[in-house]
C-alpha cells in the first residue's frame, strides 16, 4: 500500500506543481493589473494567488521528492489513486487562493465574505475542477477579477484533465468501465489512428486550445469584452457554469452572445474522439456516429416538451402580464437551457425554476442524461443511455420469446455481456447515489428544513456535475446557505460523479489495497 | 392473431365466470342481511351485486363460446395476453357492482357520489385487483357492508391470482424472467416436489386459506368484529390495503390488532414457495433463504431510521405538545408502517405524512422494494434488489481488477447473466416508468397544479402496488380528485406494476403478434 501510494503521490505532485504553474499565471495577471493597471482590488488577489502558487508548489515539491524512489508498476490501482488523489489535493490546493484572500482583503473586519471558511473555498475550488459550476459565492461583484479568471481557469482545466483522462489515459490503461466511448472507435484500427497515450494527448490538448481561441474570439466579436470572453470560454467549454455575472449569461442582452455559447456548450458535450475524425475528414464516421445522433434527438425532444410548456404557460398568461418575454426570446431562452442542462454547464439565461411541471420535470430528465462519454460533460452519457434502452428494449421481446437471442450493436459494434451489465449497473448506481445522497442531504439538513424538491435537484446537479438546480438551488439561487456537513457530501458526490464512481468507490475497498 | 385472441378470450371467459361465482356469493351475503337481517341499505347492494354477475356471467359465457373451438396451442403468447386480459377484463366486471349501486341507490338524486362516473369504478376496482388499495372513495361509511366486502375481496382474489400465477403457471410456462423466485427452490429437484400446476395451486391455494382462517380467528379474538376481521384479512394477505375505516387500521385502538395485522402482513410478503418448505418441515431451506434474509434485514433497518426520525422528532415536540404519542405507540406505528408499506399493503395506523424528511424518505426508498418474489407484495422484490446489489459489488471490484471474473450467487446457486440482466433492467425499468409516469401526472394535472411529492408518490403507490403515497395522496388522503385522463394512468401503472411490467408491454409490440 505505501508503495501504490508513494508512485500515486509522486504523479499527483506533479499535477499539482503544474497547477502551480498555472496559477502563477493567473498571478502574473493579477499583478499587471495591480501594478500597471492601478486596479487596487488586485492587490490582496495577486498576494492572495502567490500564496496559492507557494502552497501548491511546496506540496507538489513534498510528494514528488517522497515518492521519488517509488519502484511500483504502473497499473489499474496506481491509476485510480492518481486520479481520485488528484481531484481530491488539486482542489486543495486551488482553494487556497480564494481562503488566503479572504483573509487578507482590506475589507476583512468589515463584512464576513462567503470565502472566510475553508470549506467554502473548497467547494467552490472542487465544484470549479468537477466542471460542476455550483457556486456558494452570493455576489460575484464581490470578487477581484482576477480569483473570477482563477474560477474559470479551475474548469477549463478541469475539463481538460477529464477529455485527456477518459480519451487518452484510461483507455490504455485497459481500466475497467472506461473504454466504453471507444466503442465507435474512427477505423478499424483504432491503436493506429492514436498509438500512445502522449500523441493522443497533444492532439487533445490542440482541440480543446483551437476550440477556446475560437470561442473567446466569437464572443469578443459578438460584443463581449476579452475578459467576459475568457471567462465564459472557460467554463463553456469544460461544460463547467462558472460566470462572472450574478445572473449567468442573462446579464448579456446580447441573442448572438446566447447563440455562440449555444453552439460551444453543445460542442463540448460531444465525443472529443469524434474531433479526430473530423481532422481526418472522415464525415462519415461522424454522421454514423450513434451516439452523437442520439445525443442530438434527445436534445431535440427535451427542447420541443420544454418549449412546449413554457411557451403554452407563456401565451395562457400574455393578458396578464403585457411585459411578458416575446416568442422567439423564450424559445431562445428555452434552447439555451435545454442545451446548458442536458451538456451539464449549467449556464442560466431564464429562471427556470419559474417554468410550468412539465418544463422542471424534462430538464430534471436531462440532468440524468449528460454529454456524450469522451467529451467534457458530466451525466450518466448519452451512450449507456442509448446501451440501456435497447438491452430493455431486448428484454421486452426475451419476454415472450426466450429462446431468441438478438446481438445488440452500437453502430457497428456489437456488445458483450460484460459491457451491458456495466452500463446498466452505472445508471443504477447512479439512480441509487441519486436516492441516498437525497436522503443523507435531506437529514443533514433537517434543521433548515429544506423541501425535496431542493434536496434531490441539490444532489442531481452536483452528482451530474451541472450546477443548478431547483427551488432554493434554482437558476437564481447558490449554495452558500448549505451546512458544512451537507457541503462535504456535495463535493463528494461531485468527485464521484466526475471520475464515474468506481474510481473512488474502489479506494474503500479493502480487495483494492490488498496486494496479489 | 385472431386465434390467439379466441384461446386467451376462452379462458378470460372462464375466469370472469368464476369472478361472478364469488360475487354471487357477496351477493347471498348481501340479500340475507337484506332480507334476514333488515339492513334496508342493502337492498340496492344486492340489486346492484347481482347485476354484476349478470355482467361477469354473460361476459364469461360470450367469451368462452366464441373461444371454444379455438385450436391454438397454449404457449408464452397466450399466457401473457391471457393474464393482460384478465386483469383489464376483472376489473371491468368487479366495477359493475359499484357504478350500480351508484346509479339505483336511493339517495341518488339527494347527493353526488364518487361512483357515479364509472372511471372511478373501475379505479377501485383495478385497485383492488391488482392489490394496489388506492381508494376513490372520500368516505367510506356511505357505502353499504356487502360493497365494502366486495372491495376486500377483489384483493383476495387478485392475492391469490397473483400467487398462483407467479408461482405456478408462470414458472411451468418457462416465461421469461419470472423464473427469478424458484432459484432457490426448495430441493434439488423442484419438479419432483410440485410436479403440476395443478398440484402447485392446490397447495397455494390451501396455504392461503389456511392463512386467511388463522387472521380471521386472531382478529377476532382481539377483539375486532366478524366483518371488519374478514374484510381486513383480505387486504392484509393480498398485502391490499382496502380498510373499512376511512383511517384506515388506525380506526382500532387495540395494540393487538395492530400486532396481528403487522404478523400476517410480514407472512403475505414472503415467497410462498416457503410454505411448501415449512409443510415439509424443512427449516433449513427457510432459514438459509437469502431473499428472506434480506427482507427482514431491510425491515429492521427501515424500522431503526424511522423510529429514529419519528422518535426523534417526537422528543422535540414532548415539551410543546403534552398530548404527544407515548414512544412505545409511536414504536409501533413506525413498525406497523414500514411493514405495511415494504411489504406494499398500505394499511395506516399513523399519518406518516407528517413525519420528519428521513422517515418520509426512508418510506419513499421501501416502496420500491417491496415484498419477496412468488409473495403477494408488489415492488421490485427482494430477490432483484439483492442481485442489482451483487452485481454492483461486482462491478466495484471489476474497475480494479477486469482480468477476475467472480460467480455471482443467491444461497448455493450462480446466476447467469441473463438473470443478472434481467433484474438490473428490471430496477431500471420501474425506475425509469416511475420518472415518465410522473411527468405524465404532472402534465395530465397541471390545472391543479399539484406538487412533484405529490406526482411522485401517486406515481410510485399505484406502480409498486401500495396505496397510499405522500402529500396530496397521503395517509388521510385519497385519489378521488385526480382528472380522469389521470385514473387511466394510475389504473394503467398498477397493472404495469402487478404483473412486472413485460407482460403488458409486449403486447404493444408488433413482434409479439406477428406469427413465425
Amino acid at each position: 500500500m505505501i508503495v501504490q501510494l508513494a508512485l500515486a503521490g509522486r504523479l499527483v505532485g506533479l499535477l499539482l506543481l503544474v497547477l502551480s504553474a498555472i496559477l502563477a499565471l493567473v498571478a502574473g495577471y493579477s499583478g499587471v493589473a495591480w501594478l500597471a493597471g492601478g486596479v487596487e482590488a488586485e492587490r490582496a488577489a495577486f498576494w492572495s494567488l502567490l500564496g496559492g502558487v507557494g502552497v501548491g508548489a511546496s506540496a507538489g515539491l513534498i510528494l514528488v521528492l517522497a515518492g521519488l524512489r517509488s519502484r511500483a508498476r504502473f497499473g489499474h490501482r496506481e491509476a485510480m489513486l492518481l486520479v481520485a488523489l488528484g481531484w481530491v489535493l488539486g482542489a486543495a490546493v486551488c482553494a487556497a487562493p480564494y481562503r488566503i484572500w479572504a483573509a487578507i482583503r482590506p475589507t476583512a473586519s468589515a463584512a464576513s465574505h462567503d470565502f472566510d471558511t475553508y470549506i467554502n473555498c473548497y467547494f467552490e475550488a472542487m465544484s470549479g475542477l468537477t466542471t460542476t459550476g455550483a457556486t456558494i459565492v452570493q455576489q460575484l461583484g464581490t470578487l477581484p477579477r482576477s480569483l473570477l479568471l482563477w474560477r474559470a481557469t479551475t474548469h477549463w482545466l478541469g475539463g481538460l484533465g477529464i477529455v485527456v483522462l477518459f480519451v487518452a489515459v484510461l483507455p490504455m490503461l485497459g481500466v475497467g468501465g472506461r473504454k466504453l466511448f471507444r466503442i465507435e472507435a474512427p477505423g478499424p484500427n483504432p491503436e493506429g489512428v492514436r498509438p500512445r497515450i502522449r500523441d493522443t494527448a497533444r492532439v487533445l490538448w490542440l482541440i480543446y486550445m483551437g476550440l477556446t481561441v475560437a470561442e473567446i474570439v466569437a464572443l469578443r466579436v459578438c460584443g463581449m469584452g476579452w475578459f467576459d470572453s475568457v471567462c465564459h470560454t472557460f467554463a463553456t467549454l469544460a461544460t463547467g457554469g462558472f460566470s462572472t455575472m450574478d445572473n449567468s449569461v442573462a446579464g448579456f442582452a446580447s441573442s448572438a452572445i446566447h447563440i455562440v455559447i449555444i453552439f460551444f456548450m453543445f460542442l463540448a458535450g460531444v465525443n472529443f474522439s469524434l474531433y479526430f475524425s473530423l481532422l481526418q475528414r472522415r464525415w462519415g464516421a461522424i454522421l454514423r456516429n450513434a451516439e452523437l445522433r442520439a445525443y442530438v434527438l434527445i436534445m431535440l425532444g427535451g427542447v420541443v416538451l420544454v418549449s412546449a410548456s413554457v411557451v403554452g404557460g407563456a401565451m395562457g398568461r400574455v393578458e396578464v402580464d403585457p411585459g411578458a418575454q416575446p416568442i422567439h426570446l423564450a424559445i431562445r431562452d428555452v434552447v439555451f437551457q435545454v442545451v446548458s442542462v442536458q451538456t451539464t454547464t449549467g449556464f442560466c439565461t431564464a429562471d427556470f425554476d419559474q417554468w410550468g411541471p412539465v418544463a422542471k420535470a424534462t430538464l430534471l430528465a436531462l440532468m440524468f442524461v449528460g454529454g456524450c462519454a469522451g467529451s467534457t460533460g458530466g451525466g450518466i452519457k448519452v451512450i449507456r443511455i442509448v446501451i440501456v434502452v435497447k438491452v430493455l428494449l431486448g428484454e421486452i421481446e426475451r419476454a415472450f420469446r426466450p429462446a431468441v437471442v438478438r446481438t445488440i450493436r452500437i453502430g457497428e459494434t456489437p456488445l458483450d455481456t460484460g459491457q451491458r451489465i456495466s452500463a446498466l449497473s452505472y445508471v443504477i448506481g447512479i439512480v441509487a447515489l441519486f436516492g441516498l445522497g437525497t436522503a443523507v442531504l435531506l437529514m443533514l439538513e433537517r434543521g433548515q428544513q429544506i423541501d425535496i424538491t431542493t434536496a434531490a435537484t441539490a444532489v442531481a446537479a452536483t452528482l451530474q456535475n451541472i450546477g443548478p438546480g431547483l427551488a432554493r438551488v434554482g437558476a437564481t439561487q447558490n449554495y452558500a446557505w448549505f451546512s458544512d456537513p451537507a457541503k462535504v457530501l456535495l463535493c463528494t458526490l461531485m468527485v464521484l460523479g466526475r471520475l464515474e464512481v468506481f474510481a473512488i468507490v474502489v479506494l474503500f475497498s479493502p480487495r483494492f489495497w490488498r496486494s496479489e
